[in-house]
């Protein structure tokens, strides 16, 4: 069959490899759609980062490094699955692309999602996204129902992501507080779709590229430039003086942690979901006199996964399709994917790639 | 009446000053004891910082500037009260040194110990400790018991600094959680103390200082030296590889602030309450892996300094008195105290102040 795999920073190959081996353990799974995920643009920019390497050695839990086959936002149907299983041919499916230990400190919190050893389809081995079939263990599929969007059913991962950091802030009812979304990448607007899911109602985004703010203005309270407005002197403008009540840094940038925490009213939380590129220093003179709490997310477990695959399935999460910028298919991934990322990130949200002819 | 008064950096002067005028809103109150606090300290070396002075202008509340009488962390006896009190001449007391302007966002929340004018007797006006007479708001003033030791009694103040960071922490029970306590100064020794009184039962120390190692080596679980010992290897060892539950830093520094963070259990809390001399770096290898939060506190506020008079009277501070390191009459605060501290810091906790002959 035909994947996508990673050999080195910027070298990824499209390339013909063994299709999984049928087995009484895995449901064989049709890929459907897989997007990018900034970890796969920068695995390809800057990588092996999170890929197994020769330096780092074989993952532990998969015993596999690179080549990898890459994608671990991906939907698809379901080829064949174990007697035991209730999945059946056809049956549109989603996939939690993790895998942990269960056994170390973090798992048996359970904290899954901070494993000692946590690895995902399409970056530790077992294949991924961006092929054409991938093996995946019966309990890290969920059913989908039948009439989904299944390119919209891709976002799940990335929506997970941010509906982590959402349930883990501690804040219960968004309704009434207002929100700062640093950062309108994939991880920003996942954020957004998934705050509104929860029923925020005062969404101010800052981002620095035009055609993001706009394809999130009819969505958002308000999409300010932080290059042209003091994004602090704005949130307290826009609630009474007193400054929102939590950030979520989708940016990873010093400029947008000093102006999140400058926005932050008394006793404001901080959530941060991105890599920082740089070391950030942290602004304790918002810190300090504020009483600032800052609070850091990574991935999600079984809890959000579910959530999330029942929030899409009910249609909470309204127009998220819309975040899909671009679809490709599978052979032109490199060109009209990685590369075009790379040169245009302002112009996209989402980019996915598709193996089938049929979806082109 | 003598004061201690602030003038400058390096320029504290006992003199004769005006004595506070009764009034009918005031408990006129005679000092017995106060303590010279690390804010004291900083003004002295590197001041005027706090204290208002005429770059900044006149302090909202009090409309003073220096020279300004120092001291914040004071017992006394009442020598007049208001008709409408019901303390009586005699009665021993402890105040509660802060202003605020109760009208702020920070006050109607309320959290009136981040009132965006906050100040406090002993660096704002209206007098301090560090003198004969003070006049005090009656609200403001805590009876105690008759047989009080008014030396301990004056560490009432920074035992609520700690009191406050541990009851908003959000951790409910410290009873079985594994402490890291960073610097065995003031803050980190009432923080020691402070959490012993409410059950915690593991509680480690990082102090560079032996003199200051040695005094808490009967009182926590262990004590380390951080420039002897990996802090986090060390803490991993003692709770069976998991790390601390929570990290009190009371030290800021950078070396700590990385410590501390390597000493955490996944999802464990740094709740600083430290002001950091340099700009501090926040060590994201730990937090995102770890998904750790980072809290900031200062100062206290009502409820604190309620519950520590409380817990203090009922006798919950077992042994605190030790952290007197020094008794000294007011005329040789200068040189017996800021002075000593200056040269000698590692060799004390506390030095305390008495402007009364009876107590030398």
């Amino acid at each position: 069959m035909r994947a996508a795999r990673f050999y080195a920073a910027g070298d990824i190959r499209i390339e013909d490899v063994d299709p999984p081996q049928a087995s009484e353990d895995k449901v064989l799974v049709e890929i459907e759609w897989c997007g990018i995920c900034g970890t796969d643009l920068n695995e390809y920019l800057n990588g092996p980062y999170v890929i197994p390497n020769e330096k780092r050695g074989p993952h532990h839990l998969t015993g596999e490094m690179l080549p990898i086959t890459m994608g671990h936002e991906f939907s698809g149907r379901v080829v064949r699955a174990p007697s035991t299983s209730s999945l059946v041919p056809g049956q549109p499916v989603v996939a939690d692309p993790r895998f942990y230990c269960s056994s170390c400190t973090a798992c048996t919190k359970p904290a899954t999602n901070v494993c000692k050893y946590f690895g995902f389809l399409g970056l530790s081995g077992r294949g991924g996204g961006l092929s054409e079939l991938v093996a995946v263990n019966p309990e890290m599929l969920y059913p989908l129902p039948d009439n989904v969007d299944l390119a919209a059913a891709a976002l799940i991962e990335p929506l997970a992501v941010a509906w982590h950091a959402i349930r883990r802030s501690g804040i219960q009812d968004f309704k009434d507080i207002p929100i700062l979304v640093i950062g309108a990448g994939p991880v920003g607007v996942s954020t957004v779709f998934a705050l509104k899911a929860e029923g925020a109602n005062m969404i101010i985004v800052s981002e620095t590229a035009a055609s993001r703010r706009e394809f999130l203005a009819d969505v958002v309270y308000d999409a300010l430039d932080p290059t042209k407005v003091d994004v602090g002197s704005k949130c307290r403008e826009l609630t009474c003086g007193d400054g929102v009540g939590i950030v979520f840094d989708c940016a990873g940038v010093q400029t947008g942690f000093e102006a999140g925490c400058d926005s932050l009213r008394v006793h404001g939380i901080y959530v941060n979901l991105a890599i920082p590129k740089a070391p950030a220093r942290l602004p304790f003179e918002h810190f300090i006199p504020k009483e600032l709490t800052f609070k850091t997310f990574l991935a999600y477990d079984d809890i959000d996964f579910k959530e999330v695959v029942a929030a899409f399935s009910a249609g909470r999460f309204e127009g998220v399709e819309r975040m899909i910028t671009r679809r490709v298919p599978l052979e032109d991934i490199v060109d009209k994917g990685f590369k075009e990322l790379t040169q245009n990130l302002g112009d996209h949200i989402k980019i996915m790639a598709t193996p089938k002819k049929s979806n082109k």
